[in-house]
């Protein structure tokens, strides 16, 4: 993978300390391998990643910091060896943009489980230089961490599929019955979203109506919460899959023995899988729900992530207001 | 299911209240009915359900109470229109002794998970009687509830297969590799167990050393214990059986997601699965490794369960001590 021509200038936003206030910094990217694509970025995500990593939560954060890791934008150029890609086209890059591409998981395409694998930010490269994400203006990545982009898919839309998308889509693959929590999302889930039906989970009597009657939940609450009730509504061996990072699980072990049911854990998911999801998303038409805003808004965006004053994803427009 | 024959006094030990003291208590047993089998017990196993339900744990314990839930005797009587047993069998009786016999776990034979199933003791059956365990002279059960005993099995050693042994046969028969947890029952197992390797999981160092290393941990303790040590060995994948009940199961999120982990729960297994289990044993020469005690020595047995002064399991020789 040798280097094809100088390293670049970006221009992305950061945070400096665990204030998690961003602000323009300049930097530079890796010169483009012969694996490597160079994207130009259209569109990043906010994902509540952005908000723990900024705010050091997990006590390891690298500042400068630049977060984002739900990166769509256009090839402007690849490496001599690069077969899947060629500039000008719509590409995304996710949770990970690295990984040692000869484990077991890596064979299986299922990189998030490598023992090696790189964060697309505050990440420690295989060169040792800390990753920086998608709050931008353009990324290097080996062709193994791309993602295609179905030319009709709109990129703003695409950019969530990066990091949410396919954390629910993992655990998804197996099952159905989504449920959701809190009133204020109720009409957006019963129209926006075409939910059957809605539940708020904090109305004791709501649950009791449908205790034991879902086979499968995926609680993507990344706030705290108790876990009893979910676990009420779910049938005889019903499945519990957790995907969010609430501070501690905690639950009754009557709750899960009695019934036969079951916890489990994702994160995001593989290469292989991820690919399948943008294409299936584009061949069926799945869009997710957004409010495209531009980066100056950023820190505003974090701040109402906190305060869970959202509805639908953050997208920054990364093209039209990263200058 | 017509009753054939009139009832009959039956002698036991029963706790009277919340201290759980246990002392001899007369009662009476149903007549036997047309599909019952009439069993006079030999050997009863000793739970840790037996201190549980006698100290009021949970709170609605009904007084007095006759414990034991891993019955086993010899067959005295049979209704007429028993199938399955005739006068002289050798048979066992876990931890329930009816159910709806119509629902879908019924149907499956998965008949723990039928909201009609009633516990062999301290539950309320069909007919409105409270249910009295195996700390007694004998048992009148429906013959669905009841399992062959082969007769080159020892009775006292097929006690604890009712419930240690369906416990943990259960999430076993999809997965293997069990982990031990302290130091005083190493050389037992390692030497009568014939375990593969030893790892005491208080030891930090050890459990280093096995890091993400098993596809599977049944979790058999009662008491309460942290779970992100045990989901530390836990491969990418592995999964926890849980099929005790400590007071809370409490985790970090990481632990379960990282690795795309599970915690499972089960508790005790269907009449199906329950002889299978117990034909197996029998098959293999596979024997639990039991302390055989007099009903005198119930009080101190359970006194020992709490102190958690015990290696092998308890089983009280009822048909020699009990008079």
């Amino acid at each position: 993978m040798s280097s094809e021509g100088g390293k670049e200038d970006c221009l992305g936003w950061a945070a400096r300390d665990p204030s998690g206030f961003l602000s323009p910094y300049k930097f530079t990217r890796r010169a483009v391998g012969s694996e490597d694509v160079s994207i130009k970025i259209t569109h990043c995500g906010v994902c509540y990643a952005d908000v723990a990593w900024t705010r050091n939560v997990q006590g390891h954060s690298k500042y400068p910091l630049v977060p984002g890791l739900e990166i769509v934008g256009i090839v402007k150029q690849v490496g001599s060896s690069v077969q899947r890609f060629k500039v000008g086209n719509h590409v995304g890059v996710g949770t990970y943009v690295n990984s040692c591409r000869e484990c077991e998981y890596c064979n299986d395409r299922l990189e998030t489980q490598c023992e090696k694998a790189v964060l697309t930010f505050d990440g420690i490269d295989a060169d040792g230089t800390v990753t920086k994400g998608g709050y931008s203006s353009h990324i290097v990545v080996h062709e193994r961490y791309c993602f295609r982009i179905p030319e009709n898919y709109p990129m703003d839309l695409a950019a969530p599929l990066l990091c949410a998308g396919i954390t629910v889509y993992t655990p998804m693959i197996r099952h159905k019955e989504p449920t959701c929590t809190s009133i204020s999302k109720k009409e957006g889930a019963l129209s926006l979203l075409g939910a059957d039906h809605f539940v708020i989970s904090s109305d004791v009597e709501q649950m009791k109506a449908i205790a034991k009657s879902l086979d499968f939940i995926i609680d993507t609450a990344a706030g705290d919460h108790p876990f009893d009730p979910y676990m009420s509504v779910l049938k005889t061996g019903g499945i519990l899959a957790l995907v969010g990072f609430p501070s501690e699980v905690k639950f009754s072990p009557a709750s899960l023995n009695l019934n036969m049911r079951t916890v489990s854990g994702s994160v995001t998911g593989g290469t292989k899988d991820t690919q399948e999801m943008i294409d299936l998303c584009a061949a069926q038409k799945i869009y997710p729900k957004i409010e495209v805003i531009p980066i100056d808004y950023a820190n505003e965006a974090l701040e109402r992530l906190i305060k869970r004053d959202i509805k639908y994803r953050f997208v920054i427009d990364i093209e039209n207001s990263l200058k």
